[in-house]
Formats: structure tokens, C-alpha cells, sequence
């Protein structure tokens, strides 16, 4: 389908391996089928699952339509940015005497939104951003656009399963304050200080039901007129201010 | 040029004097040059320059583009929304006791923006927006889709110049507060209270300078990372949280 080669891609099993011991960041990786586990064998060491790769088994023609040349079976896609380790992240704040800031981007899949989101945290203050390793918008060059750079002096950390990773925050000590239209308690009358994770769903779906299930808090903005919603990366905005002045009070 | 014909779009002198008289809200009015002071005249007492409509003089070739019927030198774009009267909208605020809080776009051109701010505006309770007549986001389906429909809940005022309409606003009794980066005071440390007109300016160039002068209050929102600028509706959410924060204190 497509002629041209996209720059972020790289085929055949040696160049992936390379790639994967050089510790490119791989944003996905793409394998031929019946070929899976005699590719992987070759990796040997090279193939660490703690990478947290997404590996999709596609059939040889989804691999042709990527590339011309000899693909050996395995496609990669380059990442533009380095994947952080959630716990390595929080885990240096704590060192440094900081209170962590994160945000956990819950499965939101536009691609502007999540850029906006991503300038809006970086501007005030957030410390790493948490997304889901499949259901997330792309970071591609219309994602670093939207978050005017700020993409690349922030952490981003993703984790196969966002309820998993609630699971750690929490052991490691954060309180998770989810933000849901649904939510009982305003921002201003809740007690956002310490080490928080602030939870943010797509508009669309929300947050995750075990998530919410997991949140100390559960909160809302106060709205007032009819159309009384809003826009998820304002909505992050406001929130992050209001932590941020609690903080300083 | 263009062949089909725009659904807003009305021509002819009668029709044209015709909206005029029904209060039909037009957008802007395009006049052959040569022909402005003879269709005026005919227009009488339908012609009101109170109305605020903006009247652009143009070579017949132009309006020959726009339409191929008979359109004898006028061509009016009708308006989705119907235009507020900023007198009329703040003493009504005034008389049901209510202290004002109005929104002035300055200057804002960027089509989703505009329609984000909106919708931002709106659902965190602001009585009336006001827009140059000039020089501002076209009010057009984008920008209505960005609104999530927000548009057609909140007065917008037009005014020929903003300035003008600043002193309008200060003569009765609204205290004026810039938001501009180079701001002096953070929103938290300021008193947001009272009736007041937020003034927010486009990305790029600001607030105008003249307005910056007159303003009672040059406040900023406290940054922390490298990016350190906010887009301007999540900038305006923060603004307009912190203003009805303090107002429920």
C-alpha cells in the first residue's frame, strides 16, 4: 500500500536486535506469525519482556504492505521519545525529598487532547505521566506539536495495565485522586496535598470502573452553566492549579 | 470562483433591507464601493449604526465571486448567533443582583481556540463574552463544534474597539483583570473578586497594550516546568476556577 519507507521503521532480525541491546527506545514491534518463536530464540538477551514491548503477531502481508525490502518476518517501530520506569521515577523523587506529582492518563486517544495534556502537566509542575501501553494516543509529530515540545522534558512511563500500575503507585505511597464528572467531593474541598497520581479519563469513556474503585478520592470541578463540561485538558489544568495551591498554601 | 451558493449568505438591496428591519443578525456587510452611499439611502431608517454590523467596501468583481444572481452591489452574511448589547447585558446582571463576571476575547483568531474558550466560559459560569467586531475567530461550524454547542448559551457582544469597550466597562463599576505572562501578581495571591472583565489575549500577541494600561489587575498563573505556557482556554479554565473559588469562599 505504502511505497515510502517510514524513517521510524526498522526490519529484519538483526537490526531489531541491535536496536533492542542499544536500548532504542521501540515503540512496537511487529512479527510474522509462524515465525514468533523462532525469532525470539534468536534474540536470546535481547529480548528482555521487562522492556514492556508490545509484540503483535501480524501475517506476512501485513509486514510486505510496511516495507519492500527483505523484513526477515519482524518489524520495529522507533519511538521519538524514551520510556521511563514508573518505579525508578518515583522512587528518585521520594530520594530527592520531593513529593511525587504524577498523572495517569486513563486510555485518552486523541491525539491533540493528549499533547495538550502533556503541555498543560509539564507547564505545572507534574513529575512523570503514566499512559497504557496499547489504548493511547500515538506520540507521533502532530502529539509533540500539540504539547508545544513539552513532550520531551517530561517522563513518560507506560505500563501494560493502567490497575496494575494504580496497584503500585499505591504500594509506593501515592494517593490516587481521580477526576470524574461523577465525582462527590470539589476539588477546593478536598485535600489534594502529599504525594498524589491524579487519574484523567478520555471524555468520552471516562475512568477505568476498578480505578475509581481504587481512588481515595473521587472529585469533581464545580460547573455552572449548561453545557457543564469540560474539555479534558483544561480540566487537568484546573486541577493541577488547585494541587499546586494547596501545596504553597 | 466559487459556485455554490453559501446558505448565509443574502443579496439584493431589499432582502438585505429586509433582515435589517426583521433583526436578523448580520454577520458583516460587503458593499460595492461605488454604489455605498446610494444603497444606504435606500435603506432609510433600516440602517441603524448602532446595529455595529461591519460594512466593507469592495470592487463589484468581489461580490461577482461570491454570487452569480443579480446582487445590485450588497451582499450580507447572516450570523448563527444573535449579538448581545454589553450595556444592556451587564445592567440586567446588575438589576437581578448579580455581580458580573464578563469575558473579553481579545483579539483571538484561532478558530478552536475560540470555540474552547467558549465552551470553557460557559460551563464555569461567565454572564457575557465580548468579541472586536473586527479581528476575531470567524463564529462559524468549527468554531461551534469547538463550543460543544456553548455558543448559543452565553451572550457574546460585539464592539468596534475593544478599548472602548474596556472604558465602557470600567464606567460601569467592572474591574478589569489581564492575564498576560508578564503579570505581576499569581491569580492566588490577587483579589478576583467583585464584578470583574477577564481580559485574555490571543497566543501569540497578548493582551493590547492599552488595555494592559487601563487594567486594574495584571496577574499571571504561577508555571513550574520548561515549557511554562499554558494554551489559552486551559490558561482562562484555571482563571475563571480561581475567580469562582474565591467568590464561594
Amino acid at each position: 500500500m505504502n511505497n515510502r519507507q517510514n524513517p521510524n521503521t526498522i526490519f529484519g532480525i538483526h537490526p531489531v536486535k541491535e536496536a533492542l541491546l542499544s536500548k532504542s527506545s521501540i515503540d512496537r514491534i511487529l512479527v510474522q506469525k509462524e515465525l514468533k518463536s523462532r525469532i525470539f530464540k534468536e534474540f536470546g538477551d535481547a529480548w528482555n519482556p521487562d522492556h514492556l514491548i508490545p509484540v503483535q503477531k501480524v501475517p506476512r502481508e501485513a509486514l510486505n504492505n510496511i516495507t519492500k525490502e527483505n523484513h526477515q518476518g519482524i518489524v520495529a517501530y522507533l519511538s521519538p521519545i524514551e520510556y521511563a520506569s514508573i518505579e525508578a521515577v518515583t522512587l528518585a523523587l521520594f530520594d530527592a525529598g520531593k513529593e511525587p506529582l504524577i498523572l495517569m492518563m486513563d486510555h485518552i486517544t486523541d491525539v491533540k487532547n493528549f499533547g495538550a495534556i502533556v503541555r498543560t502537566a509539564e507547564s505545572l509542575g507534574v513529575d512523570a505521566i503514566v499512559i497504557p501501553t496499547k489504548g493511547s494516543a500515538k506520540i507521533n509529530a502532530e502529539a509533540i506539536k500539540s504539547s508545544s515540545g513539552a513532550i520531551f522534558h517530561i517522563p513518560i512511563c507506560r505500563y501494560p495495565n493502567l490497575i496494575d500500575a494504580t496497584d503500585l503507585l499505591m504500594a509506593l505511597g501515592l494517593k490516587v485522586i481521580a477526576a470524574t464528572e461523577k465525582g462527590n467531593l470539589a476539588i477546593d474541598y478536598a485535600d489534594l496535598t502529599g504525594p498524589v497520581v491524579l487519574v484523567m479519563g478520555s471524555e468520552e469513556k471516562g475512568i477505568t470502573k476498578s480505578i475509581l474503585k481504587r481512588s481515595n478520592l473521587n472529585t469533581n470541578i464545580t460547573t455552572i452553566g449548561k453545557t457543564a463540561s469540560l474539555n479534558v485538558s483544561v480540566a487537568t489544568g484546573i486541577i493541577l492549579y488547585e494541587i499546586n495551591r494547596q501545596r504553597n498554601k
